[in-house]
């Protein structure tokens, strides 16, 4: 063992637990990158998995409040949207996307919860030393994570946001509720041509498998455009290769996923040094 | 680290989880013993605390019973007794004694409880080279662990079985209870004289400050009477100590509290080499 690695998980009466609940739940990467937080920081806490079917959502989540040591719960599919109305309170952007993937359990057992996966796109950008004030953002795929990132680009004051998704009248819904809730800001739906956008995400599966087709039309994307995918296998999709080959700036899915568990750790209130 | 020590540790998704219940929950060693025992054989669970107040236990039990990757349960103070008509099935021993201190959770996610107080006890017996059939045992406490040591020491074939209990109602009603059962078996209450007993297992506190008088009269100890305390802290206590300088064969709590985890982890259906 390598002596700059933390000391190991240590798992004792005074140790805080955390769940991420999903099903299925093998897939899940929260407890590696959590517990490998609570060690480097010395907390007495620890990230489990917690297997949970739908119609058990309910009756899990009434007992996991009532564990006196519980710290918090990370929400993954497909619980996001049915735990909303499980809990007793929400931020903004939970309530707006209509989606939970972190809750905080309060002293009084008293859960609030909390969703970042347009948060940590937005972080993404500004490590990449851009932000979205003013900016033209171009978001492909309007599920789950696309309107998350939509809600988050307008939020940080994006002026003109592009939707493009296979599905037409996802989109169009979509784009008629971040209208109401975005009045000042040019939202419509298109096509994957990049030309005059100055950000990209990519927030649909494409680039998972070789035989998906590009998510935009590489030709017509500026060197100056930053793009994020959220793509997390293979680590460099061919989105990010092509990008980079142009000089873009891009960030992957595990850049986007490292500022989610930094701001879920925040949420849960674990003090870091 | 040293090389011999096991794998550290790891959570991933595929973690099964097993919990202790109790409260207070702080000072439960079940976590550090069983979770040792996972890393020594490479077993991809944890043993995590799970603080539940007495109100609880109901819900909190309802909603572990529906973790899929749940793999059992420990019980401790207070939930031994009141979590019995909250499980599906019980062992004879869980059943006799009224009390329950491991629970299984079986594929179809019913409880199956079981209570390894007493037969702990006899395994630790066994493991000083001697048995309970045809002996006499003298038997101090008969609060929870008393009454689970006397269950399994008839169990087990003793042929007189003595308790000394300080309040005289709770021995008379344990000796009742187990006449009834045990019809072959010579059971009375008694003082704290060990003469003519080939066993004595202290299941009271008595021991655990030094102000404490010594649970039997030692003088009438013969040395060829093992004897066994369940007292953990100090991990000699003066029982042990006294009976030791009699020449007296000795087991402390800590190895009872060690059969015991080979006992549950067995229950379990923890595979080891």
């Amino acid at each position: 063992m390598d002596t700059n690695d933390p000391t190991p998980l240590t798992i004792n009466g005074d140790t805080h637990l955390f769940f991420i609940i999903g099903d299925p739940i093998s897939q899940v990467g929260s407890p590696l990158l959590f517990n490998s937080l609570f060690q480097q920081h010395q907390i007495a806490a620890a990230m489990l998995p917690c297997h949970v079917l739908p119609t058990d959502l309910g009756v899990v989540i009434k007992g996991l409040r009532r564990q006196q040591n519980l710290g918090g719960i990370i929400v993954t599919v497909p619980h996001k949207t049915r735990v909303l109305r499980l809990i007793d309170s929400l931020t903004p952007e939970a309530l707006a996307t209509g989606a939970v993937n972190a809750i905080r359990r309060n002293p009084d057992g008293s859960l609030y919860g909390a969703n970042f996966d347009g948060q940590a796109c937005v972080r993404t950008f500004q490590q990449l030393g851009t932000d979205l004030r003013n900016q033209s953002v171009l978001i492909i795929g309007a599920g789950g994570a696309g309107r998350a990132v939509a809600d988050a680009c307008l939020r940080e004051g994006a002026s003109y946001l592009r939707l493009v998704e296979k599905r037409p009248s996802r989109a169009i819904r979509l784009v008629r509720e971040l209208k109401a809730r975005f009045p000042h800001a040019i939202i419509d739906v298109g096509d994957h041509s990049p030309g005059g956008f100055t950000r990209v995400v990519n927030c649909s599966p494409s680039g998972m498998t070789t035989a998906d087709a590009m998510p935009i039309d590489i030709d017509q994307l500026d060197p100056g455009t930053a793009v994020v995918d959220l793509v997390l296998k293979p680590v460099n999709p061919p989105l990010l290769k092509a990008a980079q080959e142009m000089g873009c700036q891009t960030a992957n899915g595990n850049t986007v996923l490292a500022a989610q568990v930094d701001l879920i750790a925040d949420f849960f209130l674990i003090a870091r040094g």
